[in-house]
């Protein structure tokens, strides 16, 4: 027995000079670890180190300050929990509180510069950082609805359009739903869009939808459905390394994002769809939602399209920021609005959904928005939670949207 | 245009901390940086680390003994390169030498403690490790394949299967190439085996599969193909943060992986398969390649299912390790070895391919199984390529075996 095991340990020699510390006898930290009590401890290697926090959003927020061109402004900042030194350099942070069923981000401090927790292999990029995930599902929460379950699970593909808005293909992330591939049945589709920053990854990684939407089907919660994750930056192929342009880090300030011509090229996505799938191809069989700059863009889809989709879902709807007036690419799909409303109104669709959290720097203009609807009597969904423009929120409104949809 | 730029940034808020940082005047560090000259710069911020070294196999090897298990063996380690510290703590290490055109693997030590380069978004897993990836492409190079061109892409999917010997359903990979989708055609199957502590996803992240495939297809150097990444740890249902298992950390020693018992539950696969996609459904429609123990599994499943693969493919493969003797679950997959041996050639498969690394730990059993090979006059291909048991190898040796199979 020996022997093999040797030679296993052998197996490892192609490793990293890390997997191989860890193999060989070197220092083995847990972290995260959910104990017992609910609360949660961090644990960070780092013999010479003055200073080890831990940041994320299962900390208490705290006010901070930025400035940016010249403007102050106010936010809500994640905590920050201060980590000691014990046994072997390994710093260690436990939470005085119960860590509440959830998902969240973490990432250390070590003497001021950001690393992810070397320890945690469950590592998710937002925009330009890496950081840690920390995910406390619990029976009967909704965060049960993020982790995976012993029940069918959908395909996840990453699939490729051609599109001739931007002259080259593009990817896509889609989900089939389990009992997809061996049925004759036609789907109905739900388009999902993401933030500024984000791409067809943003909500399969941070938003867990594919998770989501295995545990609701499996539930009964939700009809199954086919899930189409778009790519939002019509600049672009696809995901920061995924696309041809080779090795270039991620960016906030994408061009070609919030001036009309990703919402005025996104029949194109539609139509491939419906030829590459079995779906239900009319208005009753669509829906579509999106984040932030994807609930901006969720909006004037469906009012430039208002026989394509029957559910539309505004999380934290990126309106009022004033791109509208500054687009240069389809300033057409921004135009004649009051006019677009009331025709999209006059074809009855299923269900306006729009959700928003109460600290959420844009809720004045969702509130301005939802003005309007009430005075000329459009009928929608609201949902108002706390917190502000984080993906706590967004998957909360995604797990809330999709159970109304096709039924 | 101020105002729209202010939103935009606000709209960053939900950001990580080291997300806002970069928006909001932190510092911005450029890392890794492939040099005009063909030098690559690796940068650090650590205003107050004592020490901070680059650590990776872009670096020559240097020699290294370590005890396991009261043995002592020594291994080629990767190198070590110094960086020095400049401005705002921000440390700096330029190669001395041009680094050749391939992907490499990278990790910083800070005072002694591993971490991956927080300004590059590309991180792999490597067992139990992240690692950054350093890729260095070249036209003319083999390193082009690795690379992401703009030619027509595959599909590649996340996709479940009920496995009858598991007891439960299990995740692959699945590739299928550009013009499946839209074609009526069959194809044929590709089934590519990952080494010990790998998984579904080891050859599409370290393994670049999935890329090597779109380009050879694309320079019709080789067929369009379905291929198939299977998880080879038949005690797990998918990839460690894949399962339902929640929050578990990977780990080498996984049970049932060199037993018999996924090697005896694969023709369940290839029948999945067969039943899922439209495929060309016998031996000459059949291939077969794995890495270390996805070799030795190549080995005893094409042994034992002779008219299953006319092409197999291993890939610095662990035989001889004891592993056959020792085996727990179905041991019969491992007797009658030289009769197996027999029939197997007596059936005249198209291609038997053997490649291995000159300090390849496993080249003398190698050695020994192509003398038995030899000595019968079995044919087969062979090709040895310097360096050792590393994935620098097996992404060589895929992008050998994919060009001569289905011709």
């Amino acid at each position: 027995m020996k022997k093999i095991f040797v030679a296993i340990a052998a197996l490892a020699i192609g490793l990293s000079a890390s997997a191989q510390q860890a193999l060989f006898g070197g220092p083995s930290v847990e972290s995260p670890v959910i104990n017992p009590d609910g609360t949660v401890t961090f644990r960070f290697q780092a013999p010479k180190a003055i200073k080890v926090e831990v940041t994320g959003d299962f900390l208490p927020t705290q006010k901070m300050e930025v400035e940016f061109g010249g403007q102050k402004m106010v936010y809500d900042a994640p905590g920050v929990g201060v980590l000691k030194e014990g046994k072997g350099g390994v710093w260690e942070y436990t939470t005085d509180f119960v860590v509440a069923p959830d998902m969240y981000n973490y990432t250390f401090r070590v003497d001021g510069v950001s690393q992810i927790d070397p320890h945690n292999m469950w590592v998710n990029r937002d925009v330009a950082s890496l950081t840690s995930v920390l995910l406390v599902p619990a029976p009967g929460e909704r965060s049960d609805l993020y982790a995976i379950h012993k029940v069918p699970h959908g395909t996840v593909s990453k699939v490729w359009y051609h599109s001739n808005t931007a002259g080259f293909d593009r990817r896509l992330t889609v989900y089939t739903p389990a009992g997809y591939e061996t049925s004759k049945a036609k789907y109905p589709v739900l388009y999902v869009l993401h933030g500024i920053g984000g791409d067809e990854d943003a909500w399969v990684t941070q938003g867990r939808a594919t998770q989501i939407l295995d545990n609701l089907i499996a539930r009964g919660e939700a009809k199954p459905m086919i899930v189409v994750f778009t790519n939002g930056n019509i600049a672009c192929e696809a995901a920061p390394l995924e696309n041809a342009d080779g090795y270039v880090n991620p960016t906030m300030s994408l061009p070609k994002t919030m001036e009309g011509t990703f919402e005025s090229a996104f029949p194109e996505v539609v139509k491939f769809i419906d030829s590459r799938y079995r779906t239900i191809a009319k208005k009753q069989g669509r829906a579509i939602c999106g984040l932030s700059m994807g609930g901006f863009h969720t909006l004037y889809i469906t009012l430039n399209n208002p026989d394509m989709f029957n559910y539309s879902g505004m999380f934290s709807a990126a309106i009022g920021t004033g791109s509208e007036q500054a687009a240069s690419g389809h300033p057409e799909i921004y135009q004649n609005f009051d006019a677009k409303l009331a025709t999209y109104f006059s074809k009855k669709p299923a269900l306006l959904w729009i959700g928003i959290g109460k600290t959420d720097f844009l809720i004045q203009s969702n509130n301005e928005f939802r003005e309007k609807l009430n005075a000329a009597g459009y009928p929608y969904k609201y949902m108002e939670t706390d917190g502000g423009h984080i993906w706590k929120n967004w998957r909360i409104y995604l797990s809330e949207f999709v159970p109304l949809i096709f039924k």
